[in-house]
């Protein structure tokens, strides 16, 4: 089956909204097995529309639109679809019913306008939409498919994964499934040249490496019959690059190094707190944005100045003047004083310059990061070097701090590091 | 000048790669006063890439390619462009030597593949890349102006800004420039209510909401001969907009409310530090996001468990257990305890229930913010609602704390919240 995405909207040809709907439904299409070959945006115009409708129709089995199904003047999706196929608009008493529940559900009065939308194709199946009041829907008609979704990103998406991929699978033969293999610790042209050739032999699954900011991510993507046959398919797969990479894999679909040490925290009954310097807080708020953290998290202590180190968790004003501030030692007494103070299993303690100013004694992206345990205080220096940037150097030095939780929670060398 | 934009790339359409160039692409060509009436994806397809081209050659003025330019036997936009337009690649020996230069300064051999890098389309400008290989172009033949990006959007959008857009504004007689005004504390839907009516009755300058989590944007823009009669035109609308809306207004192009807070501070040259409970860390990692916040943040604590309350900032057990931890009594206490220990002049406090879980005794989405300044403590009492969910109330509470920062620093009303 092929397809191609029409979205309907002028704030895409703006640029006031990225189009991440078309992203969204492509990934799931080539999860159906269904090859996109084509994405078009118009703008809210009959005119424009209905011409790539036409094009569509003469090249395409599958025709999914996005946006253009709200109850103003600009929307018009609903309507030209039907007359490019040649289809009157019928009333879904169903469908008026749930609008009106929804506007009573917000306490608001239904403007009339919004009963144009529950006029729908005749003969199609109706999406109903669970996050807006824009209701989607799927047909054939003359040999072409045809599927609308709401234009806002949540809307789409809800509707897609439960309505429209239902509605869409009784066309596939196959499926196709894919898991992610989350690595940090080696750099991506580095993981590449060790799989190259592997990564070129294989055809179905196939395995591709993506980057994500200081992590290399791998995907195997398997079709086939069903479910089972495809994690069947990568299961070899997924074990020979464990073989290759060993310890720098922090997950498979862990999501991210946050959600993988909340998990190992909570799996263990441990504690962590942390003391952060350039990185200013990101560690704490990417571990406490994970549902959960508050039962293995104890908190920490965000220390800007040498008077908050020394204030806040006693590190000694004779050590900051002794090694300097941004030294391995401080980031040890910042780990250790942390973990002691807050009483958790664990300390992290992280000192550096993000820039893009200097200090006029250390080098941009100079990072000390440090992992207090009862019985040893791990150590990793970094030059993360200035070209990267102040983002990349915090998120960095953030990722170091996490794996080396990780690392000590599963076994692993805490301080081997392989990307600087 | 009607344009299109053709953007190629199999990864596109795999939905691994979000169509950002697109996107960004279309906002400079409105900035020109270019109409962009399409956008077409294609995979890395001479035939498709082909019609496409020959579809936008019928239709627009000017065709804009991004992708495909690199030096793998994927990238095909020069010589397909060149085919479809009649035009020979000649070599251009300023691009080799470039190409030269760069592999020799990261002290890499350049691979022969990329030779074919230097050949470009007879008679056209060339567009240098200056963050990687890959020239681009622009050109007309035959009424038509093709202008082609390379994909990466770090170089699409360098190369946009100092190279494809002077090498189009010949064609333009028209500038379109923009202004967005920044809001906290009203809702979008109340926003809108009050200036429904103005709103309407724009056409040049235009008025329009743009939505940001928990913020509310308004974009002004204009179209004009140059960018002075642009900016008269725009300097009404603001002065109307502050007018209506008041001290809610938090800047004008003022990025965020972090990045408001740290020049409020540094201009008045003024320090903070925050106690944060529930928010984990985010108003640290926003303010430390910006550069130059060293000099006017001196850090704070991440307390999430009472422990930590307690032993890091001295909030007195007795208080917790007399008025709940999540209270205006502990959030003042937090607030005045890290201002007072850190030596700052300002002191923000949060405590509140973010969830999923409950606790029992709160309501999620139940929040307390302080301000400890020198002379008093101010509190705001939040119900964020669980429906907003935790990455919202967290986000919510943060914007909270900065606002009444920002209102303390420019003598509004500190307290004032219509936005719960």
């Amino acid at each position: 089956m092929n397809a191609e995405i029409i979205s309907v909207g002028t704030e895409l040809l703006m640029g006031s909204t990225v189009n991440t709907d078309a992203t969204g439904v492509s990934q799931k299409l080539n999860e159906l097995g269904i090859n996109v070959y084509r994405h078009t945006v118009v703008g809210d115009n009959v005119e424009r529309l209905l011409g790539a409708v036409d094009l569509a129709k003469e090249r395409s089995d599958l025709i999914l639109t996005t946006g253009g199904l709200g109850p103003t003047c600009d929307d018009l999706t609903k309507q030209t679809l039907a007359t490019a196929f040649g289809l009157k608009l019928v009333h879904d008493p169903e469908v008026e019913r749930r609008l009106r529940e929804y506007f009573k559900r917000f306490e608001r009065e239904m403007p009339e306008n919004n009963l144009q939308q529950a006029y729908l194709p005749e003969g199609c199946t109706v999406f109903y939409n669970t996050a807006g009041t824009a209701p989607g829907c799927g047909f054939t008609a003359g040999g072409v498919t045809v599927v609308m979704l709401p234009g806002p990103p949540r809307e789409c998406m809800a509707m897609m994964e439960k309505s429209a991929m239902p509605f869409l699978e009784k066309f596939c033969d196959s499926k196709i499934l894919s898991h992610t293999i989350n690595i940090f610790g080696r750099g991506e042209s580095d993981v590449e040249f060790v799989l190259r050739d592997y990564m070129n032999s294989l055809n179905n699954p196939t395995l591709a490496p993506y980057a994500k900011t200081g992590e290399v991510q791998l995907r195997v993507t398997a079709k086939a019959k069903n479910a089972d046959e495809a994690e069947a398919m990568m299961a070899p797969v997924i074990e020979n690059v464990k073989s290759a990479l060993g310890d720098v894999i922090y997950g498979i679909d862990a999501g991210s190094m946050e959600k993988r040490v909340v998990t190992l925290l909570s799996e263990q009954g441990k504690t962590l707190s942390c003391a952060e310097s350039c990185t200013g807080g990101l560690i704490a708020k990417r571990i406490t944005d994970i549902e959960g953290a508050s039962k293995v998290f104890a908190g920490g202590a965000v220390v800007y100045t040498d008077r908050v180190k020394t204030k806040l968790l006693e590190v000694s004003q004779q050590l900051i003047e002794d090694c300097g501030v941004i030294s391995a030692k401080v980031a040890a007494a910042l780990a250790e004083n942390v973990r002691e103070k807050l009483g958790t299993d664990l300390g992290v303690g992280v000192t550096g310059l993000a820039g893009p100013e200097g200090d006029g004694k250390n080098s941009v992206g100079t990072v000390f990061v440090a992992l207090a345990a009862e019985e040893k205080t791990y150590i990793r220096s970094l030059s993360l070097g200035d070209a990267s940037g102040r983002d990349r150097i915090r998120v960095t030095a953030a990722n170091h701090a996490l794996d080396m939780v990780r690392r000590f929670l599963t076994g692993a060398d805490v301080e081997a590091i392989d990307v600087k």
